[in-house]
């Protein structure tokens, strides 16, 4: 028997339409249908896709600490054991992806924790900095611009550094990490240019400027966009 | 009357499949029709959802110079000007984007070049990094890492400069800036972990170790990844 397939789906960033007609034609053939949850509540990833889930595949959540960090190597190792389990078996494994498979997220961190050699394919994705440009209806990059996408977890001093070193930043993963960012564009004068986006793509999405920020109401997911038109 | 509704629509990096659900619904809504094109030939975003256009709707190319550096803004606002001829006359206009609308690409321009103010909607795409990315089956970032993404067409010490910044970087506009990128990389000691990506998404995508491509062979949309487990 041939062992299955592995495919690390790209959802997007959060409103179901913005699937790929190859992620839903993918996600709707597999058998078995993985992501990534918190350890209570439901997965987001899988929210995404939920219209398309008719109740006929199996479905594993595979179950990360909200712990700020890195999450411990030994849950990529039992998610990998987990989905080999079933590829070994020969059947299909879709791994849902909230945005792009390999831009941040857990697909990378299980799809190096595999002992054997499967057939791994990866739909790309819209990634939250498209989503976030999107919303605020500013572009990222022209002509010879670079952009920098920058984990606002950094010490300040490397933040400084990787937002000036670019025309454009993205910076990610604000949450508790506000109000450094907050200083370090203070310091380097672009606080004025810096967008606040949070839920891209979804109906509540929120777009203001930094500025105007609460630094006590930041989640986790939320986004700064330093672009030369802001 | 109202006026029309102008859509930028993320068609994604050339795959027909990696076309979104919502770029699908407003394509095919959409009265007419408009693109960018070389001065002859064939649109390359056009060709991406030629599949879903049955003919029954406008179509308006938008034909740019293939010369290297920007193109005249006389370009921009000739395309501004005969898309609000039919926005004015309450047609809705859906403009194809490769990739991502607000990632490089000619929307931006000409987004800046209206006289007056549309409703304006923009539809993200998958860009190219992150299909070069899935071609290549190379994790971008994960973590605390920054992602960087440098035009190629940068001089020697600014790519050196912008490349070492940042953990990943994903450099753009490969062509005739290859050789230029190939000896920054070895500066860098970054080449042996370098990958070149070709036609990314297509049947006939390439991805090869950078090290071993012939400079001569180089077309302008071919991509470098240096990456941390590249």
């Amino acid at each position: 028997m041939a062992v299955g397939r592995l495919f690390g789906l790209g959802v997007g960033p959060g409103d179901p339409e913005l699937l790929t007609l190859k992620a839903l034609r993918l996600l709707r053939a597999a058998p078995v249908v993985a992501y990534p949850a918190p350890e209570n509540g439901d997965s987001f990833a899988r929210r995404i896709v939920a219209n398309w889930l008719d109740g006929g595949q199996q479905e594993i959540a595979i179950r990360f600490p909200m712990r700020p960090g890195p999450p411990p190597v030994s849950i990529y190792r039992a998610a990998a054991a987990r989905l080999a389990g079933e590829l070994d078996r020969g059947r299909d494994v879709a791994y849902l992806c909230q945005g792009d498979p390999l831009f941040f997220g857990s697909f990378a961190g299980i799809l190096e924790s595999f002992d054997g050699n499967y057939p791994v394919t990866i739909v790309p994705g819209v990634s939250s900095p498209a989503a976030c440009a999107a919303a605020a209806r500013l572009p990222l990059v022209e002509r010879d611009e670079s952009l920098a996408v920058i984990p606002a977890t950094l010490p300040q001093s490397e933040l400084a550094r990787r937002i000036a070193a670019s025309e454009a930043a993205v910076i990610v993963k604000l949450g508790r990490h506000f109000m450094k960012l907050r200083q370090v564009l203070a310091a380097l004068d672009r606080l004025d240019a810096a967008v606040y986006v949070e839920r891209a793509s979804l109906p509540n999405q929120r777009v203001v400027p930094l500025a105007s920020v609460d630094p006590g109401s930041v989640p986790y997911f939320a986004t700064a966009l330093v672009v030369p038109r802001g």
